[in-house]
């Protein structure tokens, strides 16, 4: 975010379930902030109507002091170049559509759009971890798993706008058929939380005869988070889940850092709160796949962003 | 290139076998060429004397007509921002070799070195199929596979100068074990000259009776070009080999394209002549395994560079 002290910045974070907007100064402090649940706006109308609804108020607060400088949006899907969300397969909206433009009119105020992953990415450069790097991965392992990508400290958007798609590339070809996109052996499908949950049912169904605490939990109540908890209090199934898990990671990966040799790979969202349970298996396996020249050369370390506040941030840097 | 019409740049292409060198003008023209055998200079320093004792006629000839802009050099596992060979598997000389600053040194001229499918990747940008475009990956389908990678109109280096190792990213976890990387299911592996042959050897041995035309030839003598002259004769056998190879490959592109969101993929190689045998399946298995917004809209290409002038013209590019 390039505000200055008499400025401030909107972001909005567009969810499948909900939709965060704030405002945030330039010391990345969110001055006021709020929430709407994107599925009871049918039309893209009717979510800019509420949207400005919502949040007109705060800006006639606070307009006598600041000048708001800009609107940040992240979304699934968000292309960068021309301002669209296109065919979210999570969003009830459908086709592409010209959400940038649309919040510009209604607010009068320049805006810009991207992938929710990509301002995950531009959160962490600005305020987070990446402070200060040029080239790193940020790789968001959430209900799906998404990613931004930064090259010499610019978000890499790639020729179409919508590039660094990393939860859908193949680690496991001719593998699990991803729920929602229909891809074989993608990363989302195994390294999302949803993607988890499926491991844990898989490897309970196949072995039957094996004793796991998982088995206490009535199936369709297991959670990413029933998993971990699990595996803290030492079960054995439940650590080969993350195991698994995060043998996958590594190798995607190892791949990643072969593409675009970055300074440090940075996870964020729910799944890492695992920690070690799947740090350890994600370092070691990324390590044995690397040449010898890329070897010990990236950290992967944890965003420093705190989850409440980095869709809002992330959005808002794009100001 | 930047060289004007009075000036020329060096290129200097070191490979495994051979280290082709050129002066080359301001319209891509090579005005003189020669070779040197590579393995016949035991250190770095017996190599620099002899690529200066073959070049300085050269540079003499000219010298009253133009002015030498720089050097430029293409090397296996060569690092642009060091200027340094690091452990480059093909080459005798071992550990990490300064050659930029020991060209630049011996020539008294400014010298850049990178990668050499890096370096091909700017000849294509500068005058071949990638010409205008400002984001492209470029395959080198040779005895290896090699990449470079091109964001924004930049050649992708990365935090540490040695981005664009796609030839060793997994594409088959846990499959084929590489050679001399000892990486398991790696791109090169497979799709390289070298992977194809042994995908022959493997597909003879496990179909004992199946007849081929590659069985008319010695096991030892069996080359990619043999694969190719065999299913171009209507083989079955080497057109499935084809058909394998091509899926990986697509794959593998898949991935990349969902990294990068590049303008064009273009294939660059000996193992390229096969065509069709190859970009069919290629093609169909990357559109295949593409999110929806990415397909349709990436083309694979061949390279336009003559394969005798392209190292060369490559080389000298980052001049």
């Amino acid at each position: 975010m390039t505000v200055t002290n008499t400025q401030l910045a909107i972001g909005i974070d567009i969810g499948g379930t909900n939709t965060k907007f704030g405002l945030v100064n330039h010391e990345a402090k969110i001055l006021e902030e709020g929430v709407l649940k994107t599925g009871e706006y049918p039309t893209i109308d009717a979510f800019t109507e509420a949207l400005y609804t919502n949040l007109k108020p705060i800006i006639d607060k606070y307009q006598a002091d600041y000048t708001i400088k800009g609107i940040g949006v992240g979304a699934p899907n968000g292309n960068f170049y021309n301002g669209c969300i296109e065919h979210a397969p999570n969003l009830h909206w459908k086709g592409v559509v010209p959400v940038r433009d649309m919040i510009s009119q209604k607010f009068n105020l320049p805006c810009s759009l991207t992938n929710d992953a990509n301002a995950a990415a531009g959160g962490e450069l600005k305020y987070g971890a990446a402070k200060g790097m040029k080239d790193f991965i940020q790789i968001t392992l959430g209900t799906g798993v998404g990613s931004g990508i930064v090259v010499d400290g610019e978000i890499l958007y790639g020729h179409n706008g919508i590039a660094g798609e990393l939860g859908h590339t193949i680690i496991r070809p001719g593998g699990r058929k991803h729920w929602s996109t229909g891809l074989h052996g993608t990363l989302e499908s195994y390294c999302s939380a949803t993607g988890i949950v499926i491991t844990a049912k898989e490897f309970l169904a196949q072995n039957p005869d094996r004793p796991s605490l998982l088995r206490d939990v009535a199936e369709d109540k297991i959670e990413a988070k029933t998993v971990n908890e699990c595996a803290v209090k030492g079960d054995e199934l439940a650590n080969e889940i993350y195991q698994y898990t995060g043998q996958i990671l590594g190798e995607a990966l190892a791949n990643f850092v072969m593409f675009s040799s970055p300074e440090a790979i940075i996870l964020f969202g729910g799944v890492t709160k695992a920690g070690d349970l799947l740090l350890k298996p994600a370092k070691e396996h990324m390590e044995k796949n690397l040449l010898q020249s890329f070897k010990d050369q990236v950290p992967i370390m944890l965003s420093q962003l705190k989850e409440a506040d980095a869709a809002i941030l992330g959005a808002s840097s794009l100001v």
